[in-house]
């Protein structure tokens, strides 16, 4: 309901019994969608970064169990089979990527679901997968947009604002959280001004930050990630926020590599460093970011720009996706029921405990 | 002569009547010279960055007024007419590029050289501009070796060193600064292992230094520039080493964009930071690096890699193309004449005192 005047699509949806994405490898050129049939079709849409971001992957991978329920659950086939077939399709959605936490918490979220509907028939385990899926992402829609009126309040009258990577609409079901909040202080009329790190090597900002920023009318330029240094050191970034992939229970934060630079270079000069997370994106069972795993990527995405090899035949590259980033150098956590401030490890725990639907099922 | 067994071939040399350069745009799909027949050819050589690099630019101006000497040098030219040709070549090679203090005083020095024959003729004119012109590329060469030796000593055995952007042979006549102090503890028998910062947005790491590294057989693995922070945080970096475009008088450093991320992020993590430069590239008559000016380029260089456009149309983007990394940030600037270190005021004067090659003329 909320995205019928939205100027971006929802990222994941479910359609005509199909997972349907917005195919991200091909914004900003085109927005093309992909209909997912399969458990294997979504898990290969993860792993090729069709759809990617915490969020989105966790209503993706919610999906993805409704989508194994679907498929499996023909006339005559017993509810126990359906059940080892969700939860077969839940280990090999988790096991795509490693780093955000969401994604294994939105396959969980809905096999439980699934299997709480248990003894009512075939039937009624792929309704209650495919309901518990929807209420996930409708929530999400829901929370990143109070998140972005509890984040607004951050932002002053004016501000320069500095992103990383993509955490928009596109990240998630809807609306944003990073990209949430600068588009909430646009709505309240704060005229923010966002500078867009292109984020190499797969270029989440150049291609999919600036779309959103262009689509909602919001005062956007892109830089490459080198000029964030300088832009702090000649007082252009009044604040910098950023999205989360996982967020440790004493506040490490998990996210797009080159997050940590920024963290670093903003703490030098003195500028707030905001996370931007709804409450999904916070794992208690991590202690410390130091148990976060991160995922390393192909080098082709490092030597490569789209179909093009820039370094020399036989070339090394290192290709980390993401880095951690201490809490010492977090200034707040922007949630969907309001902000963390340190000491995080009561502040988020706090926060996570009052989390609705964080509880293990309505 | 030192160049003889040398794998990279001169950057800049005089060939035949032209300014053969290495085409640098080419690289590392193939090693393409380019012969410049006029002193426009050169300019735009120098602008569209088929040559760069502080030291390769110093060089490529003075043989760029060498040039002027050399097409306007017809029988019956005077003298004067001569003079007043290379004065004008020597405005236009300077204004191409504002960063370098190199180009202006490779072009200053050869002007100076064809000023002092005045008196003898034209033909006279011609000899003594090319001459300077030689001579100041084999002294580049040679102050590259020497600097490397001492920035050498620096370099602890099996050290993993991180560099951005190319500051090797290609940004020099030869031998190369930052590059030539990691080729010098190659040689001695150190087995530095090289981190290459891609360097965006004209991955002259990705293209140039990877090209370099491979050639020389140095052990180097390519990043993207957002790696760099989680690479300190890992312990992967033993130290960082960096060219330079010009040094203030006060030690403040002018280089490719990025650089200045590096040196926070490398104070923060007790990383040392070394510049590497020449002494003609310290600038004594700037006294700070507030004094620098630093040049914006295209924003197509940011929107584009290669022939493909990443963002979206109608996208703002901001192109700096250098930053000044503040004097306290720098460990120490290796110099053909051996290291300075803090305070710079009183180092960097002692040293450029005590090049010979500074002097208006020998």
């Amino acid at each position: 309901m909320d995205d019928v005047e939205d100027p971006i699509p929802r990222t994941v949806e479910w359609r005509d019994g199909a997972v349907r994405l917005i195919d991200q490898r091909e914004l900003p050129r085109q927005l093309r969608f992909l209909d997912c049939l399969t458990v294997d079709k979504v898990c290969e849409a993860i792993t090729s970064l069709a759809v990617r971001g915490a969020p989105a992957l966790g209503a993706t991978g919610g999906y993805g169990v409704a989508l194994a329920c679907a498929t499996a659950g023909g006339p005559g086939v017993p509810e126990a089979t359906l059940l080892r077939v969700a939860a077969e399709a839940a280990d090999r959605l988790i096991a795509t990527r490693p780093t955000a936490v969401n994604l294994a918490w939105g396959v969980r979220r809905v096999l439980a679901a699934a299997e709480s509907a248990a003894g009512g028939g075939a039937e009624a385990v792929g309704r209650a997968a495919l309901e518990e899926a929807e209420r996930l992402a409708d929530q999400d829609v829901a929370d990143n947009r109070a998140l972005g009126r509890h984040g607004a309040a951050l932002v002053p009258d004016g501000a320069q604002v500095l992103t990383h990577c993509n955490a928009g609409a596109l990240a998630c079901v809807g609306y944003g959280t990073a990209l949430g909040v600068i588009r909430a202080a646009a709505e309240a009329g704060k005229n923010p001004r966002v500078w867009v790190d292109e984020t190499r090597p797969v270029l989440q900002g150049a291609r999919l930050t600036a779309w959103e920023l262009d689509r909602l009318g919001i005062d956007a330029t892109l830089v490459a990630d080198v000029m964030a240094g300088s832009l702090m050191a000649s007082g252009d970034v009044d604040l910098v926020v950023v999205g989360a992939d996982r967020v440790a229970a004493n506040g490490d934060v998990a996210n797009k590599i080159g997050t940590y630079s920024l963290a670093v270079l903003a703490a030098h000069h003195d500028i707030p460093f905001y996370v931007a997370a709804p409450t999904a994106t916070i794992d208690l069972a991590t202690k410390t970011g130091a148990a976060i795993p991160v995922e390393e990527r192909s080098p082709d995405e490092v030597h490569m720009i789209g179909r093009s090899r820039f370094s020399p035949p036989g070339m090394a590259a290192l290709n980390r996706a993401f880095d951690v980033t201490p809490a010492a150098l977090v200034t707040a956590i922007v949630t969907e029921l309001g902000l963390a401030r340190p000491p995080y490890d009561k502040s988020l725990r706090r926060l996570v405990e009052a989390a609705p639907h964080r509880l293990p099922l309505q």
